[in-house]
């Protein structure tokens, strides 16, 4: 057995690792270029986004199979992506100012996030790296990687281990539309001092499909989504403990990037039951994650059963009217053929969505495949946040 | 050779054909039921939704095989969709007050739009049939399939062919949101004198692929999407005039359509060439008339081209950013790898899309796979729409 109890301090939560940001000035009075960096040379997990136009750091990392670093170079406003060789060289050019600030680095890696197909401003950014100083400052670092973000996101836990020893997982992320499951668009830095001995890659992939790839904004995956592991070995190991306290790091985070979603009031779990195996229950949780017929009607607190059923004929998956269960929480509005939807249903399910978080079951009676996706509504605000976004 | 002429009168265009509507109080003092006649019983060709909860009417119509018609009742404002075996015993006992109406019916079938998951008012259409009368008004006819439609949708050509013989073609078409190609979320009426000789399925499905299977409004399959033609043969014929004929008059109806999308404010041809195949570009295509954040963009105004990059290498599509090509009309902006995007070209590019229609051009230079498809904005008033609609 083991306990695992929530602390201060995100990425800064443990030893040796230190994290700060700046102002380079690419935001308005802002942090913009932040930094991770261990006092050890980390062992690094990743998982990156499947959009085949990866972004310049993340070719950068995958050209060189880096799978140990005790840097990351944070910057937000420019994704770097799509920007070809000259992208790469521009990281080559600011990991050797990062090499001649501090002497210790091994692999020095970087991570970007913000619009696509501009060249990164590299007198800015070298002039920030040069004015960093080692610091213990979660609140800036996390907020040097924020786009349309309106908080920081971030968490850490201390596990104790039942004999005596213990580790720490602390962890950042930014996200807050371009958000689809495969994986979500988003950056997220893990860092922990766990002595893990098993497979971290594999780990680190697990916790992702039940966190960042089931949660949905608005389908569409980036040119960077990122999560990143790093672990100075410094401290205890269980696997089963580090597995969960991965999983909640990674969930609250995915779930506070849907809950901060461009212009989203409400934060919906998709229950996928019964469908023919978990493949499709995942695709027909996405499907109703991104249906914007589902999302407009979540904003109007309209419990429009028949869109989701619609949503789940349409998601290719195997299915059967006379199978399929639809309820709000505890209401069942459609059974196997029956609608059970007069005033009195409908005014209870309307009650439900007028909740800021419910969920909706979509029992499909085929298999035993299951999964739960989480989304949010689609408001004026998502298209105000996203029609003015670069301009 | 052949000449097309633009004529009046839709669906009551071709001779022998009647249509009306009434108002039977489903709409607020509007024509929401209504029926199209033929005198001769007709050959009928359909294509039905893709999605796997068809409703109520389109069953009725595969489980009777039903190849001969000369009379569709048309509703608006309720689907008759996931109402299980009730919903087609509806449409046995208003078929059977049609029988009793009309005289001469053979095979009378019902199409319906509107929300899913209601039991149909069989009394109020019951006395909407009992007073139809045999009139030719497209209008009214026009108007009472519309559910958030602004305006009816209507078409008709006379085609004259070389031998001096001729023949007809009138149509009427529904929707305006809930619109994905696999088929279109619509409904679509299309009549002709033509003596078909050919398979009318075949050049029925040929037209609907580049017409209603090449837009989208929302990325949602419905329901009920259906396309029927009918003919009565008395007319002339010739294979290539009346293909041209049906792509016309389906094309007119498809644009209609996106123009007049929930919310939106622009008509946007994504021309996607290069492709693997004709399959990946259909592919892209449809993944960038529905990427959120490509219509938000839109919307906007703002030729943001590294969402358009970014939705192609989302999309499991064959590409690659050394080849990829992305113009606005005839800026070219992205040159595989090469960012052809200064403050000149930007103002250019944000010029052709502040007009009503314009197209974006992606070449992925890397087969000969080509189709263009088409899209919309999402805009505000999409979300008031849909956030409304039922409630």
């Amino acid at each position: 057995m083991f306990r695992i109890v929530p602390i201060e301090g995100g990425v800064t939560a443990v030893e040796g690792f230190y994290a700060s940001g700046v102002k380079a000035g690419f935001k308005n009075d802002d942090y913009d270029v932040g930094y991770i960096y261990s006092a050890k040379v980390c062992d690094i997990a990743y998982t990156f986004t499947t959009n085949k136009f990866q972004a310049a750091p993340i070719k950068y990392v995958l050209n060189r199979n880096i799978t140990k670093t005790n840097f990351i170079l944070l910057n937000s406003k420019n994704a770097n992506a799509l920007t070809g060789p000259k992208g790469i060289e521009d990281i080559e050019e600011l990991m050797q100012v990062c090499h001649e600030k501090f002497e210790n680095l091994t692999n020095p890696i970087m991570s970007s996030t913000g619009v696509i197909g501009v060249r990164l401003d590299k007198e800015k950014i070298k002039k920030a790296i040069k004015s960093f100083e080692l610091q213990k400052d979660n609140h800036k670092v996390s907020k040097a990687i924020m786009t349309t973000d309106t908080y920081p996101k971030t968490v850490a836990f201390e596990v104790i281990l039942d004999n005596g020893s213990s580790f720490r997982i602390g962890a950042i992320a930014k996200g807050a539309g371009m958000i689809n499951p495969a994986m979500a668009t988003m950056l997220c830095f893990v860092v922990s001092d766990a002595d893990i001995t098993d497979d971290m890659n594999k780990i680190l992939q697990e916790a992702v499909e039940i966190s960042f790839n089931a949660i949905s904004v608005d389908g569409d995956t980036s040119t960077n989504d990122s999560c990143f592991l790093m672990t100075s070995r410094e401290g205890g190991y269980d696997k089963e403990a580090f597995r969960e306290a991965l999983k909640l790091t990674l969930q609250k985070l995915a779930f506070d990037i849907v809950k901060d979603a461009e212009g989203a009031n409400k934060f919906v779990a998709f229950e996928i039951k019964g469908a023919k195996n978990k493949l499709e229950a995942q695709k027909i949780g996405k499907a109703l994650s991104n249906s914007l017929l589902v999302k407009t009607a979540i904003f109007g607190e309209d419990p429009n059963w028949g869109r989701i059923a619609s949503t789940i004929g349409a998601s290719g998956c195997e299915c059967d009217e006379y199978r399929l269960q639809i309820s709000f929480e505890n209401v069942l509005v459609y059974d196997r053929g029956e609608i059970y939807f007069d005033s009195q249903i409908e005014q209870k399910a309307a009650q439900i969505m007028q909740k800021d978080e419910f969920k909706i079951v979509c029992d499909l009676g085929i298999g035993d495949g299951e999964f739960t996706s989480y989304g949010c509504d689609l408001s004026y605000e998502y298209v105000k946040i996203n029609a003015d976004y670069r301009t």
